[in-house]
């Protein structure tokens, strides 16, 4: 090939991938609602020769129960593809049977229970602190009982998922059987399933601990086979040509991936890297097309994309450890580099705003809140009197937002008076807005739990569509300071409390807690 | 170098490496006796600065409850520092405080427990199959419960182990410590510190599954780091020079190990293959200078050592799993292999002999069971007329096979007279001889729960010391028989029944598994 047909190739818009060979990508900036209708990720049944119902039963009752290894490796292929040629419905069905009928033998753990309550407690235990021969005997009984317990309290199904976890190809299927335990669960709560699901995500987070996984740069000289992986599942910066790759996989740029060698060639996670002066306002800025400085000239690292791969592995957070690697990695390459950061959209904030906005407008006068500073409200009204008469901040704002083609984003008047209530409202949103004690940005959520601190909100910083219509534009950057994320994985966890810079967290009057 | 001069050093007899360098050497041949007094196994206190037991404490309880990534660290490698430089009065003191005051919160347990028999069991469940929506809601509380109850039994040291599993360094600390507790446990029994160890071994056995241990086919292409660690832990038939590992590695022979990423350059157990014509009766067959065949022309591939490296992984069967791979890799790399067998020594068998015979002598005439038959008896009688002059067969046995520097195995006639009752009471030894229902000899209780059967007695096939001392000169070929191996495995679990071949059960006219 001469040159001009290399140029033309590398070029060359790469389509996606059909879904059956790619599985669904999960975007870990935006992860899945809890009660989104998710789609199974697991391979099309079409593929498989069919099986009924039955037969894949009986070979799941055969892959718990049997004990002949030869038999036994045979019966766990027969039913990992059983599984994949049901249809949606069956796999539901043989999952709540896997759920209900494999779980624990309830008499006996009652059984132990009893004899358990019949001990007396040693009069050192319940000072919390035994000591001496004659304690340690009595607790002997203890010992034993709890240990009786532990085992008692397994359920029947963990010899299926211990089996596949060591079964060439197993630790994948438990992944793929998941993500359909969570899409069933989405539409509807069947607790002998959610105890099964809970089960096994303390499974797979035991399998896939860090000790197990191994951290892989990832450059231009991987096979195509992975790097195919990272354009079909690179979910926040699409990847838009063979070119395009090689740029984020080139000078100034770096790409590190989590593998597992049960799952080999296909990363659970990664993540890209790019090398700049300063901490990047703008995602233009990251996605250049030549590195608009020299590496040795980098002093801060920024993460603008991070991406994991299964589905099936939700709630398990290889991101957290995955972000620690490559801070440690990258400090160790050049030490020069000082700032950790991202460039985050910020997913859930316009859903957050309109709805409040429209809230507002049913409340009626007397009740609503006013979401508007008395200057932002007279300087939006001014401003937008030629596309709206209405006198009322609040409705004018809603009126802009939703306007066809974000008509708002073509005047720069608009824009400046959008800005502060824009900005302030989003910081609002980061700091004050919680789920269960936890941000509701779920992208924010992630790096808080990680123990990164809110940064600084950058305005018209992503003017994509799908920027404009989740994050108003808007782009925030959550800085991870070494010395400090344990700490504030910590108090983030057990007391909800968020780190922001000043600049963030004046915006809305809260104490500042850098 | 020349010629001559790497002749010589290739021949230079290896000296064992100092205690502190290779730690103790464990062979799974003779598998510690759980009574015996095991010496520990961690590296010797006077290389580290010494400590404070209260301090050593101190980083144990930091590294308890730290939450700082960055101090943990150091926590942890300061706790593990410390440690080593403990006496071993102070290590035992150090893990009982670990074992009794990181314990599980009792009170805690109990009130949970009080809540779930406080439940009323859903009627389906007491016909062990629960269906239906209503059962399912009515079962939430007992899933929620139950939760709760694996985790409130969750120790409060597993967060250490834990912790150090996934420190560098750490998964070999877990061994160590465990070497410790074992050989403290078989001084006293402590039950806090029973329970803790069982509870970590527990722990190792999962995170050393198969699914994590790496198949290695050690060369002489290996690094020496590593090839060192075969010569200093070869527990079975010792490496005498590195033209000695060189021949081990080299035609006619293979050498695989199992290695773990988080310890690496140094296998947990290997294990040393012959490839040979037919099954060998003696050691001498095995250990040739040059191979007797070419490789293409063996049909048989001999086991005839294998060392576990790491005596805290005691009770871990980590040798099942190296077996059942390397056959797998032999039989796919070379098809025409197909008879799987040790040689392995009967380690218990004269302790057991010597002892029925001493206390058939203080029985008295009455009560006494005779173990000869009379043709035996009378055989071995007249044949030892000029070194003793009793008439009583077992009297004579003893006093032959407790005769200085072995002399019966200088006499081709009294070799002769003994080998029948000798054979004959090896075969009772190992069919019948059970202590808590499984062979008393532990070299055949590690083949025998592997899945192997009993496959041939070999007279005079050890003539070294400890041969002699230890199996009476008898070798035994345990056969992997693949098709069988699960079955056998199982069947001698639950049931404690011994496989063997006719030739071997004949013996002892015991029904014929085979």
């Amino acid at each position: 090939m001469n040159k001009k047909g290399l140029a033309i190739l590398m070029r060359t818009k790469m389509r996606p991938l059909p879904p059956a060979a790619i599985k669904r990508v999960n975007q870990m900036e935006v992860p899945p609602q809890e009660n989104s209708n998710v789609v199974s990720s697991t391979p099309n049944a079409s593929i498989y020769p069919p099986r009924d119902f039955e037969q894949v039963r009986d070979s799941m009752h055969s892959a718990i129960l049997m004990n002949k290894t030869e038999i036994l490796d045979a019966a766990l292929s027969e039913f990992c593809e059983g599984y994949f040629s049901l249809s949606k419905e069956n796999r539901r069905k043989l999952l709540l049977t896997l759920a209900r009928e494999y779980d624990l033998d309830r008499i006996q753990v009652r059984e132990l229970m009893k004899q358990y309550l019949g001990l007396e407690l040693p009069i050192g235990e319940k000072a919390q602190h035994s000591s001496g021969q004659l304690e340690e005997l009595s607790l002997s009984a203890f010992y034993r009982i709890e240990r009786n317990l532990r085992h008692a309290l397994k359920p029947n199904y963990e010899v299926l998922f211990e089996r596949l976890n060591t079964h060439p190809g197993g630790l994948k299927f438990l992944s793929d059987i998941r993500a359909d335990i969570l899409s069933f669960l989405a539409e509807e709560n069947f607790p002998s399933l959610r105890a099964l699901d809970s089960y096994l995500k303390e499974k797979l987070g035991t399998w896939l601990s860090p000790a197990n996984l191994e951290l892989h740069n990832i450059t231009w000289d991987d096979p195509a086979s992975l790097l195919e992986k990272i354009v079909a599942y690179e979910a926040v910066h699409p990847i838009s040509s063979l070119l395009d790759l090689k740029r984020r996989l080139g000078v100034g740029r770096r790409c590190f991936g989590y593998l597992h060698p049960a799952i080999p060639g296909e990363p659970l996670i990664f993540i890209e890297v790019a090398l700049m002066k300063d901490v990047a306002e703008t995602i233009q800025e990251v996605l250049w097309d030549d590195p608009p400085i020299p590496e040795c000239e980098a002093t801060s690292a920024l993460f603008y994309s991070i991406s994991s791969t299964q589905p099936g592995l939700s709630g398990i957070n290889l991101g957290k450890f995955l972000i620690k690697r490559v801070i440690d990695v990258v400090k160790k390459d050049m030490p020069i580099i000082s700032i950790f950061a991202t460039l985050s959209p910020i997913p859930g904030y316009m859903q957050w705003l309109l709805s409040k906005l429209a809230s507002a407008e049913i409340s009626g006068p007397t009740f609503r809140e006013n979401l508007l500073k008395q200057e932002e409200e007279g300087a939006l009204v001014d401003a937008a009197v030629e596309f709206s008469s209405s006198k009322n901040g609040m409705e004018v704002m809603k009126y802009l937002l939703t306007s066809t083609n974000y008509e708002w984003t073509k005047s720069a008047k608009i824009i400046s008076v959008l800005r502060p209530p824009m900005m302030r409202l989003c910081a609002r949103y980061l700091l004050q807005e919680k789920k269960r004690g936890k941000a509701l940005d779920s992208v924010a959520n992630f790096h808080l739990q990680n123990g990164a601190m809110i940064g600084r909100l950058n305005w018209m910083a992503d003017r994509s569509e799908k920027g404009l219509t989740q994050s108003g534009g808007i782009m925030v950057n959550y800085i991870y300071r070494v010395e400090n994320i344990e700490e504030n994985a910590h108090s983030y966890y057990s007391k909800g409390h968020i780190q922001a810079t000043s600049d963030v967290s004046c915006f809305v009057e809260v104490t500042c807690w850098s």
